[in-house]
């Protein structure tokens, strides 16, 4: 492995993205369902997070007083964790010609650490160019009404809750953010409108991809 | 504090380098008493470490399997750590006027990281240039036969080994690499010669820092 984790020829790395509650890690798993039935191998899985040591950089930040690290240390740790994650889990994956779904990704580190918590995109974005480099090839922005979202979240509130301790006004611009990711990288994105049931966003899902790996 | 917690007006920045084994933590612990005694507020600090989120990632590095983290991962993780201690100790120290001294800084990581670990200085120069920016006031080399570094390195080996498990050739390389970084840095750097009696370096380091801060 070179420098940037970045070179590959082989497999297909999809990500999904969205606001807390908009129903991600549900339509993975159904995803994956789906693909495997297909007769696809399928690597499902999520960040912070990913790969053994990962996961403890997770709980590192997730756990604890939300203040122990300032947003610039807490980039640090995830882009750390991503690039274990990429190392360990998504390029062997992807090498050996695997489908990758990931719940979660570099979108989510843009909006969540580049614009909650003070505006650092800039940074976001230098240390992605210098630490990681992979984009996916397919982004599945599942966009939700954020009432419901948040009223989603709350109700699954658990130890790790970080991501959900934001509130509604929060949640309202971290949705228009992640559309104007979608428009930043259109080439990438596709939005899913996650205000429908399960089985229909599912199978809207499951065509957009099957379509592109066709 | 910006995005950089490199402003700062006040107090003065010390840091040791040099190869395991030379002595460092000694003379830095005998270079804060003497300046205590001097009627100097001092802040005895190490690294990695140095706060109590930049403990947490240091047992995260050092413990456990040497090849759990590439190094990537691992300058990741200790800038993650820099970040944190800066922030969290050594700049609110500074800021009160105090003299900070600390057992290792980002030359070890140029070396360490840099160097041992694969070519990747450039590398830790972007991540430090991006997310650290503080340079020490004061760099204070203690030079070693590296034999002798090993041989005292080896005989307190405990659990975090993974400095001392480098073996001769890597000493003399980090110890002229070392070298290297104080012509690079020749402003800040001061060289001592560690092959002598401690209370002799004691009182050479003692003077270089009276000096500095007069």
């Amino acid at each position: 492995m070179t420098d940037k984790p970045a070179a590959r020829n082989t497999g297909c790395f999809i990500t999904f993205e969205g606001i807390d509650g908009s129903g991600k890690s549900t339509q993975a798993h159904l995803l994956a369902e789906t693909l495997r039935e297909q007769g696809l191998t399928v690597r499902l899985t999520r960040e912070p997070g990913g790969s053994p040591g990962a996961e403890e950089i997770r709980t590192l930040v997730l756990e604890g007083d939300p203040e122990r690290w300032s947003a610039e240390s807490e980039i640090l740790l995830f882009t750390a964790a991503r690039r274990d994650h990429i190392e360990r889990t998504i390029l062997p994956a992807l090498e050996a010609g695997e489908i990758v779904i990931c719940d979660r990704f570099a979108d989510s580190t843009r909006m969540y650490q580049g614009l909650s918590r003070g505006d650092l995109r800039q940074m976001v974005d230098q240390l992605h160019e210098l630490m990681i480099g992979l984009e996916p090839d397919l982004t599945l922005l599942i966009d939700m009404d954020p009432e419901t979202g948040l009223d989603r979240a709350l109700a699954r509130k658990g130890s790790e809750e970080r991501f959900e301790d934001f509130g509604p006004d929060l949640q309202r611009r971290m949705r228009q953010g992640f559309l104007d990711l979608a428009k930043e990288f259109p080439e990438r994105f596709r939005i899913v409108n996650g205000n429908r049931d399960v089985e229909t966003i599912a199978a809207q899902l499951a065509g957009i991809v099957l379509k592109h790996i066709a």
